[in-house]
């Protein structure tokens, strides 16, 4: 049976020691969550995730979803329970504005429980992560009487909310889109259309579901630039704002799909179904955005979410199994065979999750704790350039901890050999659940695209230099420092490659756009191995902080002390290859006529 | 729906012009099929793969096998006739011995057909080539008359054959298995123990299934050295040699599996079974490795099957579906976009599967010759050392083309956007089969450690020095070949990555065996990545050579030359990275108490 046991002490570390939690307390809502409180709450949030959310998970895949006749559809035993209970717990609110009826909590902390909930079941976890989306959508963009009308029961979790982009169409394209609205003189729209792989587009588990819809009003320009966003609910809310009418939307089919079975994939038709508009006319797509930015976060952290709870399945799988001898003679001779984690290429292969599931967490709350001074600093240059850096990462924290959890998911199921591969042990479902999110919310292609194409020249650089500063800085500070040393010269390396990666693409896609293309891929990943390296060298520096204070628990920071140089060692090199890749150019990429293939 | 279409072409490119094949003809059974007949031979393969088998891939995923409560399997609709059809075709005996009913064509040729019946179907394409594998184990161990009585049917393909390893308990570590034989008055034996993981264990396919197992007679040493090899037909053969009596030998139960759903993978239970020894006592293992050498190499083969056929889907969608303009300005103004093989990062995907498919076809039918050489030559000398070759080689072909061939249906999967996530399109299907081929047959990391720790130190090291001067005679031959100099340049530098890391092997694992596994897997692709490259020079001499010639399809060849330079570009640079990891050791890998994860 999978196993899953929430990382709270992890989770602690980086908040309190590497990240320095208590330093910002200035923030607003900081200051209600003392860092003991925090723990409390963390410790509250690993016992739903364990004991709610992750019994349902495998359920969940076998189930699945059902679409019925009447265009209802059901979802797995024990949903509708779970996210009830997520619900009255106050989670889905945890970081929301007050005013509405959020607890305006950390941003930071809501992220590090969201890990947990997402390890322990990610096709439940999505429908209130879809709502999560819809809120910050339509916090930043909608009128006050939208707000008041719709956030209060979408941050109780009693309605919930979806996002819909895609049509059969169009994806990544936007431009493309064809569904319509046609103005109403009460003010509303018609709006008509089909979109598709609408996550939690119909299900029983709310009193409402809220649609956010990209439609094209009559007359409007082509391309991205006549896109409106509209609110189009379920049920329309009467006088007294319960659901009342229902709207002309309905889920005409549900999907098929590799994974999260527990999540309903709708194909959803608007047959001139009410909507209002969000913000300004033709400008929807900004207004997406800031869900799309939400959502890719959250997509990232889906990504460590597997990876942790594959490992933790892995290392429990090679502690048990007994399998042939240790090279160096045998450890458990009064066994038949040793545990197979004496193998040292079962240990490369735990060690290289474990490393990147630590730097990892550290990554997307160190993110998250940028979103927390970017939306709550009183001071203007910080909160800027915290949201430099924000927006310069979100396609990192969603391309590669996707890419890598799919990749590290792969890896602890083979750690279970024949068994991995059969559906019963579990191991599959993650493979199959974590392949989801390097395709959603933008395949990872466009991600590196973002990040080169737009990321990396937006407002003359600001962005990249004040990364590429911070972590200069860090190195500069610990020159003297002998037990850094060998951290900092590591990651100063790979900083290097990246340097003078980003150099190359100033001097050589200009003049020829597919330079950068064809390096695209390879630069995420480069700016992410550095990246979680920078996250490594910060946890070696508390690590020894923590030893050379006399800390209580030595193991768990001389562990980490192992981990961050099996990191610097064997997983950092890969930064002169991308490098390389990248240098290379476009020439041999893009010779071939497209009918050669 | 999804596409194939065998690569006949350049099959032809790499027997004639790559590999020389005409220079053959001295082997027995290589007269029989002029470079010709071959060509129609592989004509004829094509569209039964085409036509029949491929037809069938997604209908075997979807309906899958099912165990009724008689203990009978049946198997997906068409199943039945598509192999009848294949038998009926002669494939199933093409290469084997005709003293027995085989065709004794080509090794090499059985493998090229191979290639596209398991593009076609991997899954249906299972049961002939569990038999093939129990074929080679009798034809080399058995007695004349276990050869008489099941060799003539089984290359006919009426009987079907497994083979019976793994229990629940072991799969790697034979020494721990628990099946018991126990000799009778009439020299046979009753066998009696569990084994799971039966691929077409039970199934209606074939009048009788003709399972080699491995057990351990009593009395017999304990660990590997006490096992010994049986034959224990499903019915017992009568005087006549016709199916008699139903033998004690049952199916408990089928696996509920993440991909090849068309293929029954049986628990089987054996219940005083009566079964016939082959060959020594207590000297199985020796024997099932005839076979798991061949299956070794068949399952490498899959891993570049997949990866073909799910490479020729994408180039399909990445030139249907428009999304997008072209960094460089648009290619179809008359379309709303441009097919998305107009970007750059879908143009990576493309080419980096293409040039590892390209180069895994040349390898893999370099590797089948050796075979050839090493079982049909008349040189004693050129027999050993294609065996060497062949033996050093096969972990490569098994570990590197399946780790490669899953990544590239990942890959191309990704090309699909949110469709290849939809079951319908085919595309999770390819991911889910290709999955197992990294697992079975010895799981990966196993094939690593065969190579680093059995292979690379065999008579000395002779196959891997017989490697290393093959392809640096190459590079010393054609040192004056301008046109060859990019190739030899970046083969010969991958090639002393290889060789340093042989060398620390040498220096550093002799005392600290650890240091060899954790090297392992980094060593295995090391390889890969040189004899891959290795593949690509030979192919661009042979490209250079055609279009010096005047040939008529001078774009086949140039874009050879294109891949080529891509190979050594962008994927060869990686020799660096594995070569940087192999050094480091295992100091950091092993640091770790094992209750520390």
């Amino acid at each position: 049976m999978p196993v899953y046991k929430a990382p709270v002490a992890d989770t602690m570390f980086v908040l309190k020691d590497v990240l320095g939690y208590e330093r910002y307390s200035n923030l607003a809502g900081f200051s209600d969550a003392s860092i003991d409180l925090v723990e409390a709450i963390l410790a509250e949030g690993a016992k739903l995730a364990e004991n709610v959310m992750f019994p349902l998970n495998q359920v969940g895949d076998q189930q699945g979803c059902t679409r019925h006749a009447d265009g209802s559809v059901t979802v797995p035993d024990g949903f509708k329970e779970a996210y009830d209970a997520y619900c009255e717990g106050g989670w889905l609110g945890l970081a929301f504005d007050p005013d509405y009826g959020g607890q305006g909590l950390p941003y930071v902390l809501h992220t590090a429980v969201g890990e947990y909930m997402s390890s322990a079941n990610m096709a439940l976890m999505m429908y209130p992560g879809l709502t999560q989306g819809a809120i910050a959508a339509i916090h930043t963009h909608a009128s006050p009487e939208q707000k008041q009308t719709f956030l209060p029961k979408m941050m109780e979790g009693r309605w919930t909310g979806t996002m819909n982009l895609t049509e059969p169409h169009c994806g990544t394209d936007l431009g493309l889109l064809r569904t319509r609205a046609v103005p109403q003189a009460d003010g509303s729209f018609k709006i008509s259309g089909q979109k598709i792989f609408i996550s939690a587009g119909e299900h029983p588990m709310s009193e409402n579901i809220i649609h956010l819809v990209l439609a094209r009003i009559e007359g409007a320009p082509e391309g991205v630039k006549g896109i409106s966003l509209f609110i189009v609910p379920k049920f329309i809310p009467d006088a007294d704002g319960n659901p009342g009418a229902r709207n002309g939307v309905s889920c005409g089919s549900i999907e098929h799909k590799m994974g999260i079975h527990g999540n309903s994939t709708c194909v959803m038709n608007y047959d001139e179904a009410t909507g209002w508009l969000v913000g300004q006319e033709n400008s929807g797509l900004k207004a997406m955005f800031v869900m799309m930015n939400e959502a890719r976060l959250g997509v990232g952290l889906q990504g460590l979410s597997v990876s942790e709870v594959a490992y933790q399945n892995a290392v429990n799988y090679a502690k048990d199994r007994i399998q042939g001898r240790a090279l160096t003679g045998p450890k458990a001779p009064d066994k038949k065979a040793d545990p197979i984690i004496v193998h040292p290429d079962v240990r490369r292969t735990l060690m290289t999750i474990r490393a990147f599931n630590e730097a990892g967490r550290a990554f997307v709350l160190w993110t998250a704790l940028k979103s927390d001074i970017a939306h709550r600093s009183e001071d203007a240059a910080e909160r800027q350039t915290a949201d430099d850096l924000l927006s310069l990462v979100t396609p990192i924290v969603k391309g590669v901890l996707t890419d890598k959890g799919f990749d590290h998911a792969v890896m602890a199921q083979q750690m279970y050999g024949g068994h991995g591969y059969i559906e019963e042990w579990g191991m599959s479902q993650y493979v199959r659940d974590a392949r989801i999110a390097m395709i959603y919310e933008g395949a990872n292609g466009i991600q590196a695209l973002d990040l080169v194409g737009r990321k990396l020249a937006q407002n003359g650089g600001r962005a990249v230099m004040a990364m590429f500063k911070e972590i200069e800085e860090f190195c500069a500070l610990h020159r003297e420092n002998e037990k850094l040393a060998f951290f900092t010269k590591h990651l100063k390396k790979g900083l290097g490659d990246l340097q003078a990666s980003t150099m190359w693409f100033m001097q050589n896609a200009m003049a020829k756009p597919d330079n950068a293309g064809a390096g695209s891929t390879d630069y995420m990943h480069l700016f992410g191995l550095v990246t979680l390296g920078y996250m490594w060298a910060l946890q070696a520096k508390a690590a020894h902080e923590a030893l050379d204070g006399g800390a209580a628990n030595a193991a768990f920071y001389e562990n980490k002390l192992v981990t961050a140089r099996f990191f610097m060692e064997r997983l950092m090199p890969e930064t002169v290859l991308r490098r390389t890749r990248i240098e290379t150019g476009a020439d041999s990429m893009m010779a071939l006529a497209a009918d050669a293939f």
